[in-house]
């Protein structure tokens, strides 16, 4: 394989199940996707790259559209890279697409947009066939409650309530879009916003499932946006009912499907 | 727990993710599910009982719906059955519902139709969210030659193409309702019969999937299952795809979906 003249950027759309790792970043204490991803492209391309996320996802956390970018100075076409990737990879990774980015262009720091959603499994059974997808709730919910609580989170507010690290200064955050669906036995969060803190999302979704079995009114919602602190909130639920599902960029705005950044 | 002056019948709801087991029935050479169970019911209540299926699944099929029958003398309400078997079943099986069956009744012999559902994934990377649920099947699909093809199953016809072993003797079933959909990169085989043969499902997929690349015509369909011998028809797809969705009795034609032994 031939060196270019100059690196070039790729960007990468990477799925994965998060259950065996310890979050998307390179970690001491056990392996990081960003650690699998990097040490596929050094065995392929015998070059060692920098695999820059859109963002940490925790330890559990799933993503079907993480954004990956890398700079590397190789010539191969990107459909072979995908595909000699995937060969490397383990079966809990997978790179499902790959594009020559413009330059400058960088996973995280060109993100305008993420979007998450937590699964509930809201039957009385667990399931075994979603049971490392979605957090097993037993409980009946009211998920027009939820809902209504979910629309107060759209905006631009103070969520310190919803951030697990107290030593985080801005907790400023705007989110475009948040609903609470059913379908059947599932009751899915899912939330558009221009970024979160960290836990922040299971955090919500502890506090929404509280407001569900009637702990707490929907109408809160919207106080405990106004920079409440953590013990105001809600409880922090399992990392395995996440899952990251887009992240949208300014050159994506015709293509993306939130839009909120456009 | 006190005894009962004549032991009853249970009727059981099973959902099992079929990766990690030999299939449903007990084996020398590994676990099956029908085993867990049995263990599960002795170390609750104390008692042996025969757990019994509505059919065998092979290694590595999945149910969502599978329906075993289990005659206990003991006095427990079934909504607490269910919560204890819960408890000590592994993450990978779990107890849906439990109900008292009529005199008589047997999962295997009472059983009128199964529907199995066949998932592949048809996209260029594989899912790691989907890897253990869905056949990864890269190729360009014609699923509307697929669809055509699965109507042609519908019907009383010979399977002996679709069976593994030889030794089967009567290879005659009747189909209800055969069907072949694309939900985005997803293509679902869902089949509805009397009954099947070993592998059969596996078989029809493998077959459906060469339609599907042009390599049989749809209508090679209704020749093969005129008797036609194993040879004819087409590969064995992967376990991991196959799930047995739903059994059928006829004490609930008013509540079964599929209505077919109605």
């Amino acid at each position: 394989m031939n060196d270019l003249e100059a690196p070039r950027t790729l960007r990468l759309l990477v799925e994965y199940d998060g259950s065996r790792f310890v979050g998307w970043e390179r970690q001491r204490n056990g392996l990081g996707i960003q650690e699998v991803l990097e040490q596929a492209f050094s065995s392929i391309l015998g070059e060692y790259v920098s695999a820059d996320g859109s963002g940490r996802t925790d330890a559990g956390v799933h993503a079907l559209g993480q954004v990956v970018s890398v700079r590397s100075q190789k010539d191969i076409a990107p459909g072979k890279l995908v595909l000699a990737l995937n060969a490397v990879l383990p079966p809990d990774v997978s790179v499902k697409e790959i594009s020559i980015a413009a330059d400058g262009f960088h996973a995280r720091f060109s993100a305008r947009s993420k979007t998450y959603r937590y699964s509930i499994l809201n039957s009385r059974a667990r399931s075994p066939l979603m049971r490392d997808r979605a957090y097993h709730f037993p409980r009946a919910l009211d998920v027009g409650a939820m809902a209504r609580a979910a629309s107060c989170l759209v905006g631009t507010h103070d969520f310190s309530a919803f951030a697990k690290e107290s030593e985080e200064k801005n907790c400023v955050r705007t989110i475009f879009r948040a609903e609470v669906i059913r379908s059947g036995d599932l009751v899915v969060f899912e939330v558009c916003g221009s970024g979160f803190l960290y836990n922040m999302v299971r955090i919500l979704t502890g506090t929404l499932l509280e407001i569900g079995v009637g702990r707490r009114a929907p109408e809160s919602m919207a106080e405990l946006v106004m920079g409440s602190a953590r013990a105001d909130s809600g409880f922090t639920v399992s990392p395995l009912g996440l899952t990251l599902v887009h992240v949208g960029y300014p050159e994506d705005c015709a293509l993306d499907p939130d839009r909120a950044d456009a």
